[in-house]
């Protein structure tokens, strides 16, 4: 069987930061998140074009682009006879906390990847995200790259040299995201962290992290409820996202097993057993920034145990 | 089936602050341990000897000594018509990292448990066994008693409430013991600890700890030895300790998968893959110890998966 002479992959929506988990644990979502659709072209070298790209003010500079940016290495790694057109329809909102350029990069990765009957694993093709991520913030995490080209939960234990641990995603588990009309840089949401924290609040969180590892194999709803709490990052941030402990209050009396600060927010997520009570807490998020009159997105999802996938192709 | 006259119990050592897990994990041991004997009497209460306590300089009080103190509160929560009394067998070192108190208390909580048809669950018998901590060291750790009486791997959640997690113990997983000549108060290892951590340290931290469980669950040596590092502990106690440093060089030399601090020590653990490697580790120890002209005990273990258990009864 010949490989596919183009490939329409969906990039997906990620949280990153996932509560006691800051900087080492994401998770991925089944929406939003962005398309892009890969072609082979005659002529060898990478071509882009991005229908969004002057609206949302991002650069269709193939170094500059972060779907673009890791596939330049990607295409170096596989030097193939052929050329690539990458059009990446830019669907998720920029600058969410959704790990909106993880998206892009996991798309374009897997895309690029699939056209040429994928010679790379998933765990090869985050190496080339992690650059990506470079390009959008000038650290390389890999907490919204790792679950969005991987699916389902990852642990990044190191990031140099880079060790990837896949956990396993309880099947009940799903979740909502409430995305407010704010905007927030990430460099600004960094900046509020303390450089130094208590001995005694690190163990607390380290205590947590390990317990929601365990409630992740055990499926172990009860103690992932328990493990989902962050008093290191989450006191700090919080104070710049307006709304957030009405929020939090909303999501938990709904029935959220746990509520948190998606990346670097300004989305918020919170853990549910069941889609009714994910729907019920994005019902109840819309009230709290309705009554801030502030403006929102919500999404329900189950974790998405697949991360970025070919939907369409053309052989 | 009338419930036992008299058993005889070994509680076991164990390894508290596991590397990155410092506060919130432990593993149990085979070897050493104490042996406590409990025996119905017609009087109602407790009655208790320790024929080292003299030696040793162990009070014999029940309110202060470690294995009869726990025992007081679980006595009044069983409210027995008979009385028991206690010996115990003082065959652990005392202050050498190795959970000797909570060895000593998890033989005589089983032990008092059993005579009476163990209404109490395990998990149970360990918030009884967090007051002996109170009594030896002021604070209420569970991570020696944890496992000292479940077994295995256990993850302290949180002290307050009580939240343990049994985690699961490889079956190839083999550890090793040292225990130099060296006095150190606890208090003084405490002393040593920052009280503040820089967040970076910390994130390294926790990443490692969730990495720990992944590798525990995934049966992954290799991945549990990656995520044997405890960048925040280690770095100030080990300066406390003779022969850290030449210690762990030897023992990764010795094919060791990660080595550690045992609780706040003295004493000091590797762990390994095999049995062999375990005694080969064993060795290279001894070597160092000797070279630095300070006495050694040295111990070979699998994980101890029963926690303390009946040896002996007579019906």
């Amino acid at each position: 069987m010949s490989s596919p002479n183009a490939v329409k992959v969906f990039g997906p929506a990620t949280v990153a930061n996932v509560s006691c988990g800051f900087d080492i644990l994401g998770f991925a979502l089944n929406e939003p998140g962005d398309l892009v659709i890969a072609q082979k072209t005659d002529k060898r070298g990478l071509t882009f074009e991005c229908p969004q790209a002057e609206s949302l003010g991002i650069s269709v500079e193939l170094e500059k682009n972060t779907a673009t940016a890791p596939v330049i290495s990607l295409m170096k790694a596989l030097n193939p006879s052929k050329g690539v057109h990458l059009m990446l329809d830019k669907l998720m909102p920029v600058g969410s906390g959704l790990g909106s350029s993880a998206a892009s990069a996991a798309a374009a990765l897997v895309a690029v990847n699939s056209l040429f009957d994928s010679p790379l694993s998933r765990e090869e093709l985050v190496t080339f995200g992690v650059e990506a991520e470079r390009v959008a913030c000038g650290t390389g995490h890999a907490d919204n790259i790792g679950p969005a080209i991987m699916g389902g939960f990852v642990l990044i234990r190191s990031t140099q040299p880079l060790d990837l641990v896949a956990l396993p995603a309880p099947d009940k588990l799903h979740c909502t995201i409430v995305h407010p009309a704010i905007t927030l840089e990430t460099r600004d949401s960094r900046d509020v962290l303390k450089q130094n924290i208590q001995l005694k609040k690190a163990v607390t969180q380290w205590g947590n992290t390990a317990a929601l590892v365990a409630a992740l194999y055990r499926d172990d709803l009860e103690l992932l409820g328990r493990s989902l709490q962050d008093v290191v990052v989450e006191p700090e941030r919080s104070q710049i996202l307006p709304g957030f402990a009405q929020a939090k209050s909303a999501a938990m009396d709904s029935g959220a097993l746990g509520f948190g600060i998606s990346g670097s927010g300004p989305s918020l997520f919170a853990l549910s057993d069941s889609d009714s009570k994910a729907k019920a807490i994005a019902s109840a998020l819309r009230s709290v920034f309705d009554n801030l009159r502030l403006g929102c997105e919500t999404y329900c999802s189950k974790i998405n145990t697949l991360g970025a996938r070919v939907i369409e192709e053309e052989r």
